[in-house]
Formats: C-alpha cells, sequence, structure tokens
C-alpha cells in the first residue's frame, strides 16, 4: 500500500478553508493545518480552527501570529470601519477596504515554509474567484504565478524533487456550490465562522460583505444557515 | 520638480542589506525600511538594522516578528547546530542546514504588503546569487518569477497602475564588490552584523558560513573587517 501524500491547508475556520479541507481528505491527502492570524478584529476564528482541525483528527495544527498592524491599510487590520449592507447586491466590484494587502501571498508563503518542513508537496487554499469580493490575490493567474515561483523558491527547485502544488479546489465554485460540496462531504458549518466583525460571543453580524456572501450563499443552495447571528442581522 | 519615488528596502542590519540601502538612497528613492526577524538567535540584528536606519535618517522604519520556529527545520529556528569551519573554502555547495525553508518569500510578502500601504513601486532585496551559500531562494530566476507573482497579487495588477519592481543590486557582486560599493558610498560596516551565532555582546564567532564568507569578502577587497569577534575567530 503507498504512503499517503501530505498537504498543508490553510484554515481560517471559515466556511471556504473548512470545505477545502474536506475535500483535501477526501482526495486522500494527510493534512498538516496552518492559521495565520494578523491582528485581525476577530479572534474567534482561531477557536473556529481549532475546533475544525480537531473535528478533522488534523493533530499537526501550527497556528501562527504575525503583525498586519504594523502596515495598516485595511479595515481588517486597522480602524478603518467595516463597511455594512443589508443585501450582498450592494457589494461593489471595486477592491474593498477589507482587502488587506499581500494577504495570500504572506498565507501561502508561510504554508510554503511548513510544506517544505514537512515534505508536503500541495498545498490547499480556499480562494475563490467568483465571490472573492474584488480582491486580485484570489484569481487563477494569481495562485499560477505563486506556484511558478514557489517551485523556484525552495529545495524542490534545486534538487528536482517532486513539484509544489497549489490546489484551489473552490476557486470556480459559487458559494451555493460549495456549501452542497461540504455537506455532500459531512461538513458541520455551525462550526465555521465568516464574519469580519462579529459581537463578544462570536456572533455574526449579518451585514458585512463575508456574512451577506455567506447568507446568499445559503439561501441559494435553498438551506438555511447554522451559524449564530446577532439579533441586528435581516435575513432576505 | 518631480517627486522623488518611494521603495521599500529589506534591512536586516546585515552587510547586504546595509549596502542595499546606500544603494536605493544613491538612486534616488526615498525608503521605508522593513525588518523582518524569525526567532532567529541573534536578536542583535535588530539592534543593528536600528542603527543603519538611523544612520541613514529612515523615519519610516518597521520591525515585525514572525514565528518561524513554529515549523522548525533549519539551524536558524531550531537547536540544530549551527555549522563552523576555519575558511570559506570549506563551505560546501549543497543547501545548508542555515537555509530558513522560503525566507525570502515570507520577507519578499510582507515587503509587498508594506509597498502597497506606501503606494510604493520597488522593494530593494539584498540577495546575492554568487556567495548565495546555496540558498534557492537567492536565484535571479527566484527573482523574477516573485516580480510576476507580485504584480497580480496587487492592486497594481487590477488597475493597471505602475507595475512593481524588485531591485536586487547586488545579486551578481562578490561579496568584495560589495563592500567597495558600499565604501564608495560612505558606509560605515562597523554597524552592521553578520554573523549566525553571536555571543551575548553581538561579538561575531568567525567561524560560520555568514563569518567566513564576510571575512573572505573584506580580504578580498585588501580591507580589514571593523567588526568585533569573539577571541576564539581565527582571521586568515
Amino acid at each position: 500500500m503507498s504512503k499517503k501524500p501530505r498537504a498543508v491547508v490553510l484554515l481560517s475556520g471559515g466556511l471556504d478553508s473548512t470545505t477545502c479541507c474536506a475535500i483535501a481528505l477526501d482526495q486522500g491527502f494527510v493534512l498538516s493545518a496552518l492559521t495565520v492570524t494578523y491582528g485581525q478584529r476577530h479572534q474567534i476564528e482561531i477557536d473556529a480552527a481549532r475546533m475544525v482541525a480537531t473535528h478533522f483528527h488534523i493533530t499537526d495544527h501550527v497556528v501562527t501570529n504575525i503583525d498586519l498592524r504594523a502596515f495598516g491599510g485595511s479595515a481588517l487590520t486597522s480602524d478603518i470601519a467595516v463597511p455594512k449592507h443589508d443585501d450582498a447586491s450592494e457589494i461593489g466590484n471595486e477592491i474593498p477596504v477589507t482587502y488587506v494587502p499581500a494577504r495570500n501571498t504572506i498565507f501561502l508563503s508561510f504554508a510554503l515554509a511548513f510544506a517544505e518542513t514537512r515534505n508536503a508537496n500541495a498545498i490547499f487554499i480556499g480562494v475563490n474567484a467568483l465571490d472573492y469580493s474584488g480582491y486580485p490575490d484570489c484569481r487563477p493567474e494569481y495562485v499560477s504565478a505563486f506556484q511558478v515561483m514557489a517551485n523556484l523558491a525552495t529545495k524542490a527547485g534545486i534538487e528536482g524533487a517532486q513539484p509544489l502544488k497549489i490546489h484551489t479546489p473552490l476557486i470556480d465554485h459559487t458559494k451555493a456550490q460549495i456549501i452542497q460540496s461540504g455537506l455532500d462531504l459531512g461538513v458541520d458549518y455551525a462550526m465555521t465562522t465568516s464574519c469580519y466583525d462579529p459581537d463578544a460571543t462570536g456572533a455574526a453580524c449579518g451585514h458585512c460583505d463575508a456574512c451577506l456572501l455567506r447568507l446568499k450563499g445559503f439561501h441559494d443552495a435553498g438551506l438555511t444557515d447554522p451559524a449564530t447571528y446577532q439579533a441586528s442581522a435581516k435575513f432576505k
């Protein structure tokens, strides 16, 4: 029996990365999970990530903190207010203030370091080009360019070892399709959190871009989101 | 008079990054300096970086810490011993244990985030392909691939703004040439530190790869290194 391949999965504890874990496990990978916290407002994500890792029996789970507040420039790392809307249709196509400069590049760079120390030739990241809220670092061409760079950056590039592949199983899926894939694989979305601006108990605001895209996804799939929302959240 | 362009420089406080600062300033850039510490053994580097930034009147200097110890896999981030030799000719061509997985990729990713918040279209990094100690992420093809990726990762890639350029002014220079360039620009190398394994006072060991390459550089340039070495350091 051949040994199962190992992959690093970037796990935020959100809906997308949790679905990504389920897909990677279903594809036969043994997972090492990496949660990168970045001085964002929602420390609650870390608890969700730990719960998801435990749920999937991922014992090699590293949580590391980086300080993106030192740079500022985003509503998720500074005092800029998180924009709120009543409906997903109000979300613009321009790059929003919740964009964190070079966030996925930093996340993937850490995943690359982690993968190299674990001899893993695969990295899973739950980026999505459809519901991507206008972030440049969620596009397929960006991910391809990162993969080219990653193979030159590491031992693999010099020693001619197995090349590294960045897996983005959700990249062309709608939020509704992502939710349906996860449910088919037995994911319990009650343990995930997506909100950019939860209250102290972890209840989601229901009005930020992340909440609205998530709620629309469940709505489009004909389902009800099992996450906990604040009383002020409106559902359509 | 046109406004001077802004660049981010990765500043470790070592010989190469300090020379890089001097070159970038000489080329007319206004600098924002970024020092990324990574749980390595030589906290002394940070003091050197601050001294260099002060020397060059760089007021926008961000020092940020990342925890690469969580991954391990390098003599600079774990308990693996730093290799010692008596002469630079003993340094092998294989990737050494002081290689930190994906280090330059992580550093450049942070520099990319920093550059985007500062509207800087240039990043300076003092990588060197000749005296590079066998690190894959010091090669020109790696840097080019990072630049391609970086331009897809950020707002520049979507909005058609000025593309970002990674400047590597030292990439094809010998250590002796780097030192000579720095001296021509008035760099005082007494304020820089290169050792992988300094003592508590900051004195360099004189036997690690970084010390030996530095000492050989000064020797080849017909100069004496003004840095402080431990009594056990031998000079040839």
